[in-house]
């Protein structure tokens, strides 16, 4: 199954338009990513807090299909993926009422927080992949067999 | 029963000092209050976007008793108490694993948003105080004679 | 002259990592395009708060170079392009004492708030693109010209 | 001289309401805090990031006399206190075209960060205060010699 992060729209994420401003909805996909890590088993407060290896955030990028309201329970599934043996990427999808309103991307490095010299992901970090990337692909090929028959 | 609001500390909350920013710990507190008005039927959207009526902060405040750290489980408690015709205080208890961590006072007051003079507390509002504040006067007296016995 | 805003990297900004929390680093390019819109003589007030016409952000990518820190002063050039006859571009580049540490863009589109349908960008929108296009074009220029001799 | 620090308010600043967030306000008092020792020559990059002596704010609070609106011109005004030799208070007043549109108070304890003890003040923020104390009491005489002719 694909992970999935259920959050509400809370007041402080919206501006004065009414609606929630544009930087705060990578924000909820980063609390998606930090869930998903906690779900594997990762202990959040070490692995956030000064650490000696850490995977920093290189590209983003989000495409906003509609606009999301104060209150609006929101679904976010990731999906991660390695790309190189020292960096992955993690696709999100934002949906309300199963209505996709937007879709996320972040890029991550994996770093030796000292020197910030690029370095081979950890064991805990491929597991993590390993488990999420193979949930994704039984979710897809389940979908897809139930959209043949 | 007093009304108590889950929340995981996420990374965007914390500081380069490794803990909690003190403002967002306010931030946490209001999405209690907006969770509780949820919780009492109050559609949080109309209540918070652009509304005729509103219920602006005129004063917090917030005492730390220790530091939140990223992953941290926050429980953090509620309990409002109508002030006036006007307006009304929220008091909240943040703690982790049944430890304290933090206090903080909201007060609310009740304005027409159009010319900001203000105005009686709606009947919606009347309706939320009376059942948080008898159930926290439950809670207390059930303390209290617990204490007792 | 490209327009360009200064920015001091305060401690709100930035995260548990001590650096600054990616989703804030497009939030202060933001800053940077408020700056613009106020020097060209548009009322940031009006503009931004409940307007009948706005400017969403449907697009947003960020590629962060290096790291920022607490009291990093950054520089954030940004170059407006016009992309539709109801949407533009903005090209931003953050830089700590001239090097680039960051590169974002957004893309807005026109909308009629009431009922969120696409419209033509308003003349105040055009001359801003008009007088920073132009501005970065020349700066160009002269650039280009200074590197032919 | 009183220290004064200049912010305009931003969009993501505000929220759905229209108005400045509440707790927002208290992080720009902190950024007014930030400048002030950048100001008195203090390092805001080692003094905030993973430092080994911090001054946490264990207590804070705000009144709110009038809303703030994006675009608005802020002045806010800074008078640190010493109250004890291991904390001291800093009080802000928030201006908009001369008049006080919010007030705070952030109290501050000094520890050794690595266990979280106590500690007393070190030099330079002994000087930081008397400096900001001293001038804050000469703009007080004088305004009171003022005052009385």
């Amino acid at each position: 199954m694909i992970f999935t992060y259920q959050r509400t729209v809370r007041f402080p994420d919206t501006d004065a338009a009414g609606v929630v401003y544009f930087a705060n909805a990578l924000s909820m996909c980063h609390e998606a990513y930090e869930e998903s890590l906690r779900h594997s088993g990762i202990n959040i407060r070490t692995f956030f807090t000064h650490p000696s290896v850490a995977f920093p955030i290189v590209h983003a990028n989000v495409d906003f299909l509609r606009p999301m309201y104060c209150g609006d329970k929101l679904m976010i599934s990731l999906i991660p993926q390695k790309i190189g043996i020292d960096k992955f990427n993690i696709t999100y999808e934002i949906t309300v009422t199963e209505v996709i309103v937007a879709k996320a991307i972040t890029r991550h490095v994996c770093i030796d927080v000292n020197n910030r010299i690029k370095q081979e992901l950890p064991n805990e970090m491929i597991s993590w992949l390993e488990m999420n990337r193979r949930d994704a692909e039984g979710a897809e090929r389940r979908k897809l067999r139930e959209e043949i028959i």
